[in-house]
């Protein structure tokens, strides 16, 4: 983060801490000028020697961006240390200095000066040292140790389905304070109504220096056009004790402006802390006023009304970056999410950074919010406390938060390593009790929740179980029995986690239907093959996902009773657990590839979740060639938020067809036309007031049927980078692309330039199934005049190569 | 190589140049005290900047010694520099200083204290540079800037079948030489028979001072025994010529001792350069004396008998080390060739190592040596120039050697990047007749050969075609019909490569048979399944290998008009092209596995091949978990040499059997026996006098077919080097092994220890197909009281895990 993005998120954040006068707090960004070492050493003077090469980094940073996604089984889990500079010389003396980690994955240990400043066990949580008993005039030197070691004590399980990023992950403060300041600021909503809502503040004071005096807490509450509504003031006598905690009700808000989806209305309030020497301290705070309620066996309600919560679910990650996410992309998935229609979104399956909380509290957006307990059953006594304490420091850290509305205590919990025997219904029951009341006794306003734990179904507040209608169990069509089902068993429930894999620009012209049935082409529906266990034997194309998240929203919207659901996942993310994924250890049930490129299931959400603004999107823009027999039509298919749409092929109109909800696939905006054999140009266009709201797709059609690959033919394409995208296509005898080919493509290249590869991405992995025969590789290319060359191969066809001289491909008879 | 090994070299070695005298020629081994580094730079001085790390190397060296065979597409092609410190000052003055590379793959730029001093393009070859105009008193900096990049005017392709391993990956020499000296000896026997034995010498003297004089060349022949039996001496008037050639032709030797499998008697030839002064050079060779034909639509003679050829081939590779293989494993190999009963060896695909030749002269071995014309097409006059040059330099390198028979000019040339538009068959023809003249004009005496380039097989004097029968073609038991197919097109013919893949450990009850069925349980020949493309949809299992050579040496023990066959390949070796294979990117035709464990094919070939020492093996050591069903007899097999064996299997006698050469599978050496659930002990027995050959083997046996696998054993056991063996097994909901199962395992670690992974062995490879449901890698234990985890996956298996603390396992109850 930049120094001027520091500046302004002080200025304008709503939880952050603001700065006022040199008496007061200052809080300064030091994410830059860090050094990174790999190392296991254990100690800071390990590391004094000529042979410690220290990285230049800025953080947040994982050493885990790449590893994750390369082709070697697992990643890195061990320990990396930072290193910063500190000058403090320019503050006066008598101030403290404390650091703020946003988090540190997993295990940090924090050394000033060569002495342990103090740590912290467990990621995914901040927590501050306090480093002014080891500062000195002149050049501190901050050493930070972080581990992301598997630690049998501390979750999330090694067996967790994503990875656990080692490293400074998120952003560290500087804080410079008074001897005596504002250390918590908690500021709940206990009471809300449509007339009044109650603010309730716990402030604690730090006064490590033990001193004594008279000090005053005022808090100050201001609706968002700036008017003060509430405010309130205290005074306290400090008799030397080290920390002091008070709690304050600020006088009841008349009429106030409810916060949620679609009025996201936050007021500010900020505390602030003064002794005869004025103000000493000053903290702000975003207070949002609403209230809701998990109606038993129904719908969820907030501010009184029902609201159907409509999910996705986000790691914190992205391609190149791994969970080392700067602010300015936390806050954009969070946009992008809300932008789909969702109301809802859970932070799978860890608390988040910072921003990711102040962005969905400015959208109104609903979190689900949870602890890491995922899988690996119940730990040892140490575990235990860990647990406990992490779950704690959530709580502590969030509270203040209008967008959560569920603190989730686990997932999937007795999921275990088999040789690691732990995890016993008695146990799992009994801790779950423990962290419920942990929970409720910090904050008795939120619901707790968990997902796919049978076992202790009825001891959380709102359960979420285990459905995935066509994909890990079952067909989808059978997916409104299994919900319904749910619904009598769970009398508050929410259906977290549906979805299909679904490989970038793979496509079928008859995906695996409702009933599990793949047919043998288009959609006669007399001939087909029932497949068993889609997620293993079906084709993971777009199709099929497009189809099967269709058919969810479809019945999710027509049940009165339903609180809500949340689709998995929102973008793809790596997992240790999928080595032979289409992209290698990707999970691709996200919407959006992991570097952000829409799938056509994106459209299906804006489709059904949004009413503007208009769009409509012709099914698909990754699907240029395709096949089917010849004198049938084919059927095109859009998605829309018009009401109605017309579809045109090569100029000659299709008709217009509305769009009707209940009408799977597409609602409705599905035509069968007949193609020509090549170039086809197909436009949509919304109807009557939404004309200029338009799509057009041109693709290639054939009726000649590609029989199996025998060759490989690469091309190379300027990207808008400078980068060069190598396409790999399969071709048959016939120089035929075999749409149907699945073969892992291995890329390589030698000489100059560089594949982008490690990425997990359709266009960053040099091990990637072809999609409809085709797949493809992003190049940086070498500097002009120099020589490259890149191979591509399939274990069936001994490869082909390209050869480039700068950005240049070298044509085949210019080749020596 | 050792200093010691060095010497004994000199002292013993056939080919290696004798030490005499202070006058005369010094050897001197400089493979130790090499720096390493990974640079493309150009110029030596580039590399003189505190940046550059030289590691510290032995050689022979390969940077590609792992990474060939890591999960990572590709393989570094690129430039490496070695650096070595020469001190001369110990020589008297007037000496010349010559370095001899056995071979640098693929370019060399030899450089001493930063002038270029020569260099060497194309590998495989050795190359020899005069270094005495850039030495200087004191230490000398010699750097050798090697390159493996992929050059399309350097032989072989880059779409070869194997690694084109860069570096030093042979020994390097100081030669220590007199103003004049040898520069080249060629010992040749022109005329061979059973009364007689002509030896032709060509000796060339190199004089780059330009001195004038008077010198005599004297040849000694000594028989096995130690008896002079024949010597030449003339008389040189050098007239300032920098170099001389001259002939000798040493009177007949009477009554030979003739050279050939079983008899490899070798005379040793003295050839000694004498001035004035006395001797001041000297050089030994080898000869032996043998005469050979291959006969018109007939079989091949050696010395005027009737030699059925029976081969193998072998890559210059091994499990860790790449081609950098030292001598010792070099001569190891030819003499495990030797010992399985094979009388020939193709040297595939490229020029070895001297020592090889040195071992096939010394154990009778035959020889096929190829020029690394392999796949690519014909290049343009570059690519000629170099192949031409090429070949000259591999025939006046090896014709001393006894052992060869035939000069290959290239494998399957026609395989062509489709992509590199390079190759048609007028041009393969045009240079292959080249070729051909190059190799009978400098050696008339051997005949030319090539495989699989059926546009050609009218040009060399022998032609290999390519049969496949039962694995990427056809069927095994339609072999015979396709080699008498051939027999009748090529009139002189040698069958070169056939086999299959087999992984290590993985048995079938019931592999596809000779008809290309797949039976569907024990060997009911009443139902079975075709099996189109063996090679692709076979099992490649060890059971299949097996049948297949086991039908192939049936067929060809029996084929009178056969010159000869040779079996594809020794010993597993890695190749790009194959990333999915069983062990990823390991072609698994060898009868051993890369570090040299026996498959049970080769068992096969003893049988076949040896009368001695006798053996008997029960198949298999590595098949000690069976099944099958209730109530049915179960084949137990032996492969042996013995007349006759008995079979018991729990004590119980199953009766003896004789051995019969036509009687397929196990020369008839099979027994349909009663197994035991549970634990069975079987015995094997040769009869009769070989009563002490026997060999014995515990396996269990079940009637209860496990289920597709749901979980992951892991356990460790302790191996004599002091590493650890994780063995996962992949057991079904019952606790049972899945037999049949073949899902990937991915091996990784966390904390201390290290796994042995990059190897390409059936214990070295994180990522491994489960061969029946079982599979294992070796592991580095940490040190005492150091943690360790391994994890183990399948795509469908999340995982399991193993504790250690040092070499023990932590037991799942001991776990916090």
């Amino acid at each position: 983060m930049s120094r001027v993005y520091a500046v302004c998120l002080l200025l304008l954040m709503s939880a952050s801490l603001g700065a006022q006068g040199a008496n007061s707090r200052a809080v300064i960004d030091i994410d830059n000028d860090w050094g990174y070492t790999e190392s296991d050493a254990t100690a800071p003077e390990a590391l004094d020697t000529p042979a410690t090469r220290w990285q230049s980094v800025t953080l947040p940073h994982t050493w885990n961006a790449l590893d994750a996604t390369d082709e070697t089984p697992g990643y890195r889990r061990g320990a990396g240390w930072y290193r910063r500079t500190l000058n403090l010389d320019s503050y006066q003396s008598g101030r403290r200095f404390v650091l703020y980690f946003e988090g540190a994955n997993t295990v940090a240990d924090v050394f000033v000066n060569h002495s342990r400043a103090g740590g912290h066990v467990g990621g995914y949580v901040g927590f501050e040292v306090d480093i002014t008993p080891f500062i000195r005039r002149g050049d501190n030197d901050v050493r930070v140790r972080v581990d992301n070691s598997d630690d049998p004590d501390v979750i999330p399980s090694d067996r967790s389905d994503f990875v656990i990023f080692g490293g400074l992950t998120r952003d560290v403060w500087l804080e410079v304070l008074s001897p005596v300041s504002l250390a918590h600021l908690e500021a709940t909503t206990p009471i809300v109504t449509r007339d009044s809502a109650r603010s309730h503040l716990v402030v604690e004071i730090a006064n490590p220096e033990k001193r004594r005096g008279s000090y005053t807490v005022a808090a100050s509450l201001r609706a968002p056009n700036g008017t003060e509504v509430a405010s309130g003031r205290t005074s306290v006598a400090m008799t030397g004790e080290p920390t002091r905690a008070l709690t304050m009700d600020l006088p009841p808000v008349r009429s106030p402006l409810l916060w949620g989806p679609g009025h996201p209305s936050l007021y500010n309030l900020v505390v602030s802390l003064s002794s005869g020497d004025g103000t000493i301290d000053r903290v702000e705070r975003r207070v949002g006023f609403r209230w809701y309620r998990f109606e038993p066996n129904g719908p969820f309600y907030l501010n009184g009304e029902r609201l159907l919560l409509r999910g996705t679910q986000l790691h914190e990650d992205f391609a190149g970056l791994g969970a080392a996410i700067p602010n300015e992309r936390h806050r954009r998935d969070l946009e992008m999410i809300s932008e789909m229609g969702a109301n809802f979104v859970r932070l799978a399956h860890y608390p988040q950074d910072p921003e990711v909380y102040r962005a969905a509290d400015s959208l109104g957006l609903l979190v689900w919010d949870e602890l890491p307990w995922d899988r690996g059953g119940v730990g040892g006594d140490r575990w235990r406390a860990n647990t406990r304490r992490l779950l704690e420091e959530q709580i502590r850290q969030n509270i203040s938060h209008p967008s959560i509305i569920l603190w989730s205590l686990g997932n999937e919990v007795s999921f275990i390593i088999e040789t690691f025997n732990r995890g016993d219904t008695a146990s799992v029951r009994g801790f779950m009790r423990e962290l419920k009341s942990v929970a409720h006794s910090l904050d008795p306003a939120r619901p707790t929740a968990v997902r796919q734990i049978d076992e202790v179904a009825d001891i959380v507040d709102v359960y979420a179980p285990s459905i995935w209608a066509g994909w890990y169990r079952g067909v989808y069509a059978d997916y409104e029995k299994a919900l319904l089902d749910a619904h009598t068993k769970y009398p508050r429930m929410l259906h977290m986690e549906y979805g299909a894999d679904g490989h970038y620009g793979r496509h079928s012209e008859n995906p695996i239907n409702g009933a599990g049935m793949r047919l043998e082409s288009g959609y006669a529906e007399s001939v087909g093959t029932p497949v068993a266990n889609i997620a293993r034997n079906g084709d993971w194309s777009e199709s099929y996902q497009t189809d099967l998240l269709d058919w969810h929203l479809m019945v999710t919207e027509r049940q009165p009773w339903l609180a809500g659901t949340a689709q998995w996942i929102f973008r793809d993310f790596p997992t240790p657990l999928r080595p032979e994924n289409p992209i290698p250890y990707v999970n691709q049930k996200g919407l959006f590839t992991r570097d952000g490129k829409p799938k056509d299931a994106y459209y299906v959400y804006r489709a059904y979740w949004t009413t503007s603004p208009k769009f409509v999107y012709i099914v698909s823009h990754t699907w240029t060639e395709r096949s089917g027999a010849a004198g049938k039509p084919v059927t095109v298919r859009a998605y829309s938020n018009c009401s109605s749409v017309d579809l045109s092929v090569n100029g000659k109109s299709q008709g217009d067809k509305s769009r009707v909800t209940s009408d799977f696939p597409s609602q409705g905006l599905r035509w069968d036309v007949n193609l020509s054999e090549g170039r086809n140009s197909v436009v949509a266009v919304c109807a009557g007031a939404d004309a200029r709201v338009r799509d057009s797709l041109d693709f290639n059609y054939t009726t000649a049927v590609a029989g199996r690959p025998s060759r490989i033919a690469l091309g190379a394409k300027q990207l808008p980078n400078g980068h060069l995208l190598i396409e790999a296509r399969l071709l048959d005898g016939n120089g035929r692309q075999s749409l149907g080919a699945a073969d892992r493509l291995y890329f390589n290249s030698q000489g100059a330039g560089r594949l982008m590869v490690d990425l997990g991405t359709p266009t960053g992995s040099s091990v990637i199934q072809a999609a409809n025969g085709y797949a493809a590789i992003e190049f940086v290319p070498p500097p002009a005049g120099k020589r490259a060359m890149i191979v591509a191969r399939t274990q069936e066809i001994n490869g082909a190569r390209l050869d480039l001289v700068g950005s240049s491909v070298v044509p085949a008879e210019a080749k020596p």
